[in-house]
């Protein structure tokens, strides 16, 4: 690819370490034209909202270390990929890139993630998209040690391409670039949150909650992404927007649905 | 079931009459114990948003047409499935049932959904959860023509459950109960929104914008949800949360992505 167009965008805001690194990595490869349009504020666990009853704003600004141009809009990760296609980017993107986000987005998170919310919307638009997110919710977290292996991902990626409908969710472990193993292509591990709602007494003596929660892995399976970054590895799992269970399909055609299968009914 | 325990909520807020309807027709199911709790207001392309910067308030209520109890929640639908299920209910529900949504969620509009992503999570909590919306937007949609087959839907769900990491979309057609020809069981037809954002200038003259979009099915198969919808129909597809794009794994393990691959490099 001769001067790949990269889209940048996150979903911690324009300001936020982890894309100000993305965003000096891409700026990195040899000819990129990088374009950078993220959220003004942290839009975290926004999962693929999209703002329909509002308005959306987009402001051009220069930050350190920045890309050809950026932008900071009102709207959340989805709107940001939708607002750059539609009137912002010169051209469609060769690549879209989202993160790193401030927190894994591992197993069950690419659900709540507003950072592959974002890669999605890309490839919804048929642009091929990675997620990357690092396992480290902290402002300051390190995100240098996972350098070298994020810019061969995005080498990699935009000389394959990605097919239709598939993006790729990266998580890495929170580890110094020593102990960091490699790079393991996975599927996601079957996982969910318990929520833990945290009671408490406004200063008005009304009740309301904080929503917290434990992880719990259910997956004993060696080819997930927990157990790659559990071991040391970065984990890529390609990610898909046809959420059809086809295989349930036949099953699910054996119910009663219809009245016709059943003589018995009016 | 003895008397299953059914949890209701929605995306369009606790007083919309899609929700009201829905709530009728579970009352109807003998000795059902239905309990409601749903956003105190509109959450409608909220996605799988929940709310992790902000509190959380819950009122308990009565209204017209009312369940065995009713809680308003100020979160998104996803926060009012996590609520019921660690604060609210008595145990864990036998069913959830979303909706019914004012428009349709059929093909791409699945991940853009408040209703469904509240179904989504009732599964990742491992509870039987089915998604109902109306190809209808206007407040003033006619719920009535479908009532049996959404009631249908729901026994037969009961009766049969649903496998591990598996829900139900169910979209329904716009049209007078004589012309619905059936249920037909469907996969989620390929397809995305050309976003057109519509640009005006704010009383100071800065520029905002609305996100509007025009549906574009790529999907000429007859076996999709959009044909469904089109041909009369009302489509159920089983819908999955485990995103991992299986069949593209070898192909990317194929890729230099780790170093020990390639003798030539340092």
């Amino acid at each position: 690819m001769e001067k790949p167009l990269i889209l940048v965008t996150n979903d911690d805001g324009i300001t936020a370490p982890g894309i100000r690194k993305l965003i000096q990595i891409v700026n990195s490869i040899e000819g990129a034209e990088v374009y950078v349009v993220a959220p003004d504020s942290p839009q975290s666990a926004m999962g693929h909202a999209i703002t329909i009853n509002s308005t959306l704003h987009v402001e051009e600004m220069r930050l350190k270390n920045g890309a050809v141009r950026e932008w900071a809009c009102s709207g959340t990760p989805v709107d940001c990929v939708k607002l750059a296609c539609d009137k912002i980017l010169p051209r469609k993107p060769d690549l879209c890139v989202s993160g790193i986000n401030h927190g894994s987005n591992s197993s069950i998170n690419v659900i709540y993630s507003g950072t592959m919310s974002a890669a999605v919307e890309a490839g919804i638009e048929g642009v091929p998209a990675i997620g990357f997110s690092l396992s480290d919710f902290s402002y300051h977290a390190d995100f240098d040690a996972a350098e070298k292996f994020i810019k061969r991902i995005i080498i990699e990626t935009l000389k394959n391409g990605l097919p239709d409908g598939v993006v790729l969710n990266v998580n890495i472990p929170n580890l110094p670039e020593k102990e960091i193993k490699g790079i393991r292509v996975c599927r996601q591990a079957r996982a969910r949150w318990d929520e833990e709602f945290e009671e408490r007494l406004d200063p008005r003596g009304r009740k309301y909650y904080w929503l917290t929660g434990k992880f719990v892995n259910m997956d004993g399976g060696e080819d997930t992404d927990e157990w790659a970054l559990d071991n040391g590895f970065i984990s890529v799992v390609p990610v898909q927007f046809d959420l059809t269970a086809h295989q349930t399909m036949p099953w699910i055609n054996q119910w009663n649905l219809n009245e016709k299968k059943n003589k018995n009914e009016k």
